[in-house]
């Protein structure tokens, strides 16, 4: 609930700066202003004080003193979130406790293949550190240069790895929490299999932050690719590329490292916005497949199986045209190409975005029927889709008619999202396939999803933080 | 909490009946008796009512009823658990719930790679349906000819294909489960990706039924291996067989579908015990591993593969000598070899059995240092290990010594499994890797996890269970 009531309590500030000393204790509007910034601008949140602490101990005497005082906490790590999971709210009454300074990566066991990393790590240093160590860690995204490992497990983080290597839940072992309370639950644990009791780690991965703090964890890695190929292919339906996903996967299987789909507006959008981008294939095509196939063996392998999935594809007049990567660089440019959609969507106007996933076998006549529903809102909208098709995970993003007015497309914002999320639910698909539920969509979760999910998770919710001081307001 | 109060009310009885009809309302001893027993005969149970639903809404009538009148239900598929979780206790005032006759495949999804299985589908059912679908359902263990779904996901099933393929949790998409109250939570969903509030799915696999039954789930397909390849190796020591895990891993990674670990005891006892079973390698080594390569390109490859694995460790001297299985009937006589090891042991007398994990790299260590536990506690003791080293999870049995005594030996039975579970917890292992806790090890996993996992367990248990209806007594 929010309310109009007065900032934090100067005492109270200073028995919390106590804790992570007065250098780490910001109360300056200005020092705190980017912790209040979220990327897409939706959010203007409030805080009287932002406490970065040193030490799992810090983080636990803060959430103590937290739980005693009745103040709420925001957990933030890389401030990278997309549904406003990790500001606070405009009522003032919350402190924002950042992980940042908790960026140790504290051990890498290549013979186990684990790495036991805090909170404050930035995911893109975790992959240098495993690279550095002959490993790969797998969890990418476009964020990376700035998210951080708290947050990606507590957002249960995807990107374009999940397919070969699966999401930060999957990819992680085991967590050290700091409660509510303060109490540390130490679960940091490399085990690919134990069966003792309930499997606690997995509530507190994806939950934003609600039930506990997460400090860090064990994730796991695995051996780096010998060679890798990335090819751009061009389709004339949604039906042609779920043929060639289920041909890739018949034939190369986990080698099958990603597997975009790319409609030809996000793809024409690219080619017109976006500085310098090339234009990958000669011929335009109504839909197009980011493929990448990684081999454990070599780059010679990893040719020969691409070429022949692309081969039996185009074979099968599954696939119009496709051309593979002739070099790193080249590799590069097909992923920048599939990284700059999201901002090449900008220039065009407003938009309305989904992060929605379906039954893989589902996507064709889930694009068929959602183009229709998005007609019926706002005749003339352009449908911008692209997405991890290997997943069933598509973002699919409308941007307003041609020659529309912004805020009058933007106040179709809650009805295009619930004709998208009817189409959606009507597939027994995902409103919220990779980026969470935080402020953006918890009216509608509860709303929609089946009483007994949300009763059960207000139970989980009432169980692990009876006060509620953590992170209120987000996900239930 | 046991005591001998008098059976079920009959009224009680007959409304419960009423529910599946008297057909599957078992009363008479005789019919009963195949619920109560349980394989190693460790538990003798008393229950006044076995009742088979049909569909998931007697189920759910079934819990209704309990729920109001107080009455302790023990769930039940296959009766393959080795932990007692499925049996009812002494007290003979619960009643078992068997699952088995919801033995629907409801759907196989050969696009998205899914099924949707009830519980009471026997596990090399659902394999068959799968092989026939020309697909694989890789869930593979000892009792997979009697043991049922609804069974391998309430005790998150390990077993020979969780080193590809993850155990039970992560075969899982969806869920269908009927709550101690009666109420039906439908999360039988086909998503890869689903990022909509907390992971509920997960605290109910994995949580013997003490949360709510699981009726029917939605488990992921994998395209079916084109080749397979299957060696047994022989090694010096458990150093040397991490050393070919590690050479195997980094240069066939996902292709390696089983990597198992066996001691020159359990090897010889097979030999002198096991009927039919013929000596794989000429030479006896002190350690033996059996491998198996499995490739979703071709037969040569595969065999390409386990040649160039086996090759380098040779060539490097980790492997001391291997044969590749020349035929199918041999690849088969091999895994046979590995699958009546925990019989073989049997005419060698009493045996102290542990289930434990270490994080793969300490798998040496801990080899060791339980050696010196044993000695310490029955000089003369004969360990007899073997497992899945790949995962980091060995079955690590203790013979009596050659010329002691049985009863003698099993008084040793509980400072045995302390002194090895000590060896276990100091390498911060699990002492269930894929049995579960059941019955067997519940005052132990209490008394021995940190405080705070079970207390966060038991605001779970109370959570979903308030009445404390459901298999009461086991795991919490």
């Amino acid at each position: 609930m929010r309310n109009a009531s007065p900032a934090l309590d100067p005492d109270l500030i200073d028995r919390f700066a106590a804790i992570v000393g007065a250098r780490y204790a910001l109360t300056d509007p200005a020092a705190i202003a980017p912790y209040l910034e979220e990327k897409r601008g939706l959010w203007h949140g409030r805080t009287a004080l932002v406490l970065r602490p040193g030490s799992v101990e810090e983080v636990s005497r803060v959430m103590r003193l937290a739980s005693e005082t009745g103040t709420p906490v925001v957990p933030q790590s890389g401030n990278t979130g997309l549904v406003g999971a990790q500001v606070p709210d405009a009522s003032g009454r919350a402190i924002v406790l950042s992980l940042s300074r908790l960026n140790r990566i504290r051990e890498i066991d290549t013979l186990s293949n684990t790495v036991t990393v805090e909170a404050g790590v930035i995911l893109q240093t975790l992959q240098e550190a495993a690279d550095a160590a002959d490993r790969l860690f797998p969890l990418s995204l476009a964020a990376q240069g700035s998210c951080q490992l708290g947050g990606n497990l507590s957002s249960n983080a995807g990107g374009t790895g999940v397919l070969a290597y699966g999401n930060a839940r999957e990819l992680c072992l085991g967590v050290e929490v700091v409660l509510p309370t303060g109490e540390v639950f130490d679960d940091l644990r490399k085990l690919k299999k134990d069966n003792t009791g309930y499997d606690l780690k997995n509530l507190f991965v994806g939950a934003e932050g609600t039930l506990g703090v997460i400090t860090a964890a064990v994730m796991k890695l695995f051996p780096k690719p010998k060679g890798r190929e990335v090819a751009f292919a061009g389709l004339n339906s949604p039906e042609a590329a779920l043929a060639l996903f289920s041909l890739a996967m018949d034939s190369v299987g986990t080698a099958l490292t990603a597997f975009e789909l790319i409609g030809a507006r996000p793809y024409d959008f690219t080619l017109r916005h976006a500085a310098g981008v090339t234009r990958p294939l000669a011929q335009d095509w109504p839909w197009y497949v980011l493929m990448q196939v990684s081999s454990g063996r070599s780059a010679e392998d990893a040719r020969g199986l691409i070429e022949d999935v692309l081969g039996a594809g185009l074979e099968r007049d599954i696939v119009g045209d496709a051309v593979i990567a002739a070099s790193l660089a080249q590799q590069e440019a097909f992923w920048n190409f599939r990284e700059v959609l999201p901002d090449a969507q900008k220039p065009e106007g407003a938009s309305i975005k989904h992060d929605i996933s379906v039954p893989i076998a589902s996507i064709p006549a889930f694009i068929e029927e959602a183009e229709r529903a998005v007609q019926g809102v706002s005749p003339g909208a352009r449908v911008v889709c692209f997405g991890h098709m290997g997943d069933g995970n598509l973002h699919y993003n409308i941007s307003r008619p041609e020659n529309g007015e912004d805020a009058a497309f933007l106040d179709l914002y809650k009805p295009m999202n619930k004709a998208v999320h009817d189409v959606v639910r009507a597939f027994d698909g995902s409103i919220s396939a990779e980026h969470g539920i935080g402020q953006l969509k918890r009216d509608e979760l509860i709303a929609t999803a089946p009483p007994m999910a949300i009763d059960l998770m207000r139970r989980v919710k009432a169980a692990f933080d009876p006060a509620g001081v953590m992170n209120p307001g987000r996900v239930i």
